[in-house]
């Protein structure tokens, strides 16, 4: 299964009466503290409707069913986060009812949203086992005969998380280099495709977490390794999931590298969007700022690039209760 | 001495090079909870350069200082908060020294940002009586040769902050009632000079923190009456500082109400603006967006208003050392 840029167009066209097409936002002083001489375009997805990029999935995903299966009237998805409340608003606004299996583990602010936007959100032991699960999932289609729509092991999911890269051609015509966080892959595979393919001289770099190893690790052997268990981390909405091998196949073809951040590094890039930028990111986002806030990875990777976007993918977390983290 | 609309356009002519046109921003989310049939605009002043609308009015006074007087090498201003950084970025960026008179009771983090942009920032006690304060700032002028450029009682100024009602007029052409803060008034004063000037139809409003009587003790006599000591309030922005005969005239001529905020409600608006609106205003601004989320103040106010701008007027805030109050 793969997806091409074409699919991704269809699907910009399909989502983008119902989403933003979110700003870019500049800093004069990211700029100069962190990339002298560079431009740092920042795509605030933060803004998008329900706090993140996952609504363009979501949305398109609910879009093809409803061409496809005109009759269906319920949706379900397995998510700890952001899609999850991506997919409950654009259920509602079709009027299909919307489930959501989310880990005990998972964003409590995340689950809550799906909530506010009418999602049924039932919960799962985040230590059970996959076959667990898989179980609960069946239970739940069997009750309500939802159709499942995956969070990002879906093309349809994919190739709307991919309309970001569009925008970003549109947005910024002479782009050099793309970051994009990394986590379950749909926005990192279905961007690189759309931006690789209409201008393959685009560096696209995926972020994870300092303590994941399931997308360098898989990145550096050009073979998808799943992890034995999901780490902790800062970044809930990357580290609470993993890549499928549709999100890796486009990966390993579109992305020239994926790099990693501690925790530490993110915590502090969060903080200076907050103070210094004046929006709330969540960790998971931040994350792809974090890559130019260490020299190391500027010398590294971006040393012939002017002009770089970063992609700031949600903003949906409990920045109160988490204020000594980030101090 | 009174400002009138086309000084006000002269001023945006002078400073639109300069500053950006903050977007406006909505959430569907806001106007179901809050303000139910109508149309809430957010005008992010947050999202200016320095991080407030204090820019606007920084940036004419220097400009037109410039024209007057092209060997004028250093401005002072006094400040506690957002003018200073205001006037730091655009004294530096016509290379013009810059020195601030700042109150130590005032905001750090809007000390260390003028501080950044190059400002001296000199310290007086704030429990000082005016005298001290005044030789301070004639020690700097003589020491110096600074000329001085006031916070908001001051012409030029007052039309800089007035350009946000022109970008409200040009941004959201079918306003009905536009809310701003009200600390010494030149935003409130200069932004309603334009928009009533324009449009006698709209509805002003100011808004002014609980503890204060100040500015609506102020307008309900129509005499300006001074506070014997500035009282506390979360609102750092608008508790330093009082009106003066020259914004006080203008509130008095162009604006319809001031409205009281007391600080636990402007606390809630700044948690609801950074978690659901994905943005970091600071308490001073928030107030304007906790006024809509009191329905006494929708059924006494905007009962007739379909669509509403509310200013955000900055966004400098140590949000992380005040995380308590926020929870």
């Amino acid at each position: 299964m793969t997806v091409d840029v074409q699919e991704i167009e269809e699907a910009h066209d399909r989502v983008k009466p119902f989403i933003h097409k979110t700003p870019i936002m500049t800093s004069e002083t990211f700029d100069k503290l962190f990339a002298a001489g560079k431009k740092v375009y920042f795509k605030c997805e933060n803004l998008q409707k329900t706090g993140s990029f996952k609504i363009r999935g979501a949305m398109n995903s609910v879009l093809k069913l409803k061409e496809e299966n005109p009759n269906a009237t319920c949706v379900m998805t397995r998510s700890s986060g952001n899609f999850g409340g991506g997919l409950a608003y654009a259920a509602r606004l079709h009027n299909l009812e919307c489930h959501v299996l989310s880990p005990s583990t998972g964003s409590q602010i995340k689950r809550k949203c799906a909530q506010e936007y009418g999602a049924k959100v039932s919960l799962y032991d985040g230590s059970f086992k996959e076959s667990q699960r898989d179980s609960m999932i069946e239970q739940i289609q069997k009750e309500t005969g939802a159709h499942f729509i995956a969070s990002s092991a879906q093309e349809s999911t994919m190739c709307g998380q991919g309309t970001v890269g569009l925008e970003i051609l549109d947005q910024v015509p002479d782009v050099d280099a793309v970051i994009l966080p990394c986590g379950g892959g749909g926005l990192l595979g279905g961007s690189a495709t759309a931006l690789k393919s209409r201008n393959p001289k685009i560096k696209i770099y995926g972020v994870e977490h300092g303590n994941a190893t399931n997308a360098k690790l898989s990145f550096d052997q050009k073979r998808l390794t799943q992890p034995e268990s999901l780490p902790k981390t800062l970044c809930d909405g990357l580290g609470n999931t993993t890549l499928s091998d549709l999100t890796f196949d486009h990966i390993l073809k579109y992305v020239d590298d994926v790099i990693s951040v501690p925790d530490e590094e993110t915590a502090k890039a969060v903080k200076f969007i907050m103070y210094r930028m004046k929006i709330a990111v969540e960790p998971s986002a931040a994350i792809a700022a974090a890559v130019l806030m260490n020299p190391e990875n500027i010398e590294k990777y971006f040393k012939d690039c002017k002009n770089i976007v970063v992609v700031l993918s949600g903003g949906n977390f409990d920045y109160i209760n988490h204020a000594a983290m980030l101090l």
